[in-house]
């Protein structure tokens, strides 16, 4: 079973917890959102795994700041802002780098605005082979005024966006560099407000994710091959729309909502890529006009 | 280099974060304590490693119990009350139990007050040993009336007292059983109010458990051989004070605060076992009235 498939399964039993009570978004999105007095505070944690998500041989320096920019994409894909990081880490036995990791995960939290305020550390014993596992927990605050961004409020008609380009990230080391579109993802609440519909970060490609998209907003998604915008050395859609580990943000814009090419004070550029229907799947129509279901193309962490 | 020391030494440089913006309690604590909005959130991380904090044989059951039970202690020992958990899994290569480790976390969450809202998952593939990891944040709301209780708040002139009874944790298997004290947490700060001082969960043994709370609050320690409280079987101060996994809550009182000897509504017997003095360090006298420091008795997950 694939681990999205696995948490799938998982999480359906958890149905029904955001019905009332403090839970006021339960597993299944990019984040949880919880109230907690009169806030809501947006949660998410992932973990970056040795061997997995970066080969042993990647800077130490980098693998701190994947592992804290994974986390902070989450809360970025709620339209939220990073408040505070926790960073759990599981060490191999013998890891001599500890203090170094810390103080780059530190420093790369603080630069995307969830400073470390906790953590945990274990330590395998020697005869105990195991990978380094870091796990960080980032709490952010929801938009003030448009709360958090769904995965679920696409509507028929509305249009599809994505931030910068997509593709190669794992050949470039895109992966390791990434900045997390929190400003992006701000700038949007508080421009498009009711014009933003879903939105979602892009980790497991946007096939694969824009299908989420769909099945959680009971839509039907098409994509248009020849509107992707690709990194330079990417020149298939199907590359594009799988590669993975993007970290752009793919969103929905309701009609009316008028959005410029670009954030105003960034460069990243805003592009459409295609259109929500009534219906179900996601769907990509390629140059010859063939529409072709891209739910399965996208990345499970198996490269 | 221990894990607690290697923690104390990578948060140093976390010195001041909690100077001003939304990280009013940063690292060094039970919790950490956010703000967010109105309210003040609680959040703590820890880690539950195969062979490190439970045996390989150990029932999927109680590992999801101890992996949920750890983290809703750190919160009691803030005095507050957990709203939600998170569960985050590096899962073994051709490990089959995810989905009955995963229900098993659900149920337990739920139980003790913290519903999952979230979590991720990992897979090692074939061929990339390592054990089970499981990383569990619980974010919680402080008392109300009393907020976090810190463990730097102990005073000269204070009380020192533990709920239940201390050692054998683990020959017993009580490590994998406890019930996180977050019901006596709450009952000590509303009837104790500014007659709580400084609060700790047991799990490095109460020697050096008690030793951070003479630290941070920069008082010395003095506990009593004779008054320690004594699981069955459990006959040596020694090991009352240095077994650790207890999970018990250590707290200091302040002259004139009055505490029954069991918590209304509770079996939990509060039971006085030494005193606050000026000056540094941890002591515990022994029934020949020898001074024995026991800063460094405690247990570190080396056993």
């Amino acid at each position: 079973m694939r681990e999205s498939e696995l948490l799938r399964h998982i999480y359906r039993r958890s149905d029904g917890l955001d019905a009332g009570g403090p839970i006021v978004i339960g597993p299944g999105d990019d984040c949880a959102a919880i109230r907690t007095g009169a806030g809501l505070s947006l949660v998410t944690v992932d973990q970056l795994v040795e061997g997995r998500h970066f080969t042993p041989d990647t800077p130490i320096d980098l693998v701190a700041r994947k592992a804290v920019a994974r986390s902070a994409s989450d809360i970025a894909a709620m339209g939220g802002t990073p408040i505070a990081g926790f960073a759990a880490a599981c060490l191999p036995a013998g890891y001599t780098n500890a203090d170094e990791l810390f103080d780059r995960m530190a420093h790369w939290a603080q630069v995307m605005g969830c400073p470390l305020a906790g953590g945990d550390i274990a330590m395998l014993g020697g005869g105990q082979p195991g990978p380094l596992v870091l796990g960080v927990t980032v709490i952010g605050s929801a938009h003030p005024v448009r709360g958090p961004v769904r995965r679920s409020d696409a509507h028929a008609g509305d249009d599809v966006y994505v931030t910068g380009r997509l593709g190669g990230s794992f050949r470039s080391g895109r992966h390791l560099t990434f900045t997390p579109r929190v400003k992006e993802g701000t700038w949007l609440c508080g421009s498009l407000e009711g014009h933003l519909g879903a939105m979602i970060d892009l980790s497991d490609g946007a096939g694969r994710d824009a299908a989420r998209v769909a099945e959680m907003s009971r839509v039907r998604i098409e994509l248009e091959a020849s509107l992707l915008p690709m990194n330079d050395g990417v020149s298939d859609w199907r590359s594009a729309l799988g590669d993975g580990e993007d970290y752009e943000l793919l969103f929905t814009v309701r009609p009316g909502g008028v959005l410029p090419e670009k954030g105003p004070g960034t460069d990243t550029q805003f592009t459409r890529i295609g259109r929500v229907t009534e219906g179900a799947g996601c769907f990509v129509r390629t140059r010859d006009g063939e529409m072709v279901n891209v739910a399965e193309i996208g990345w499970d962490h198996h490269a």
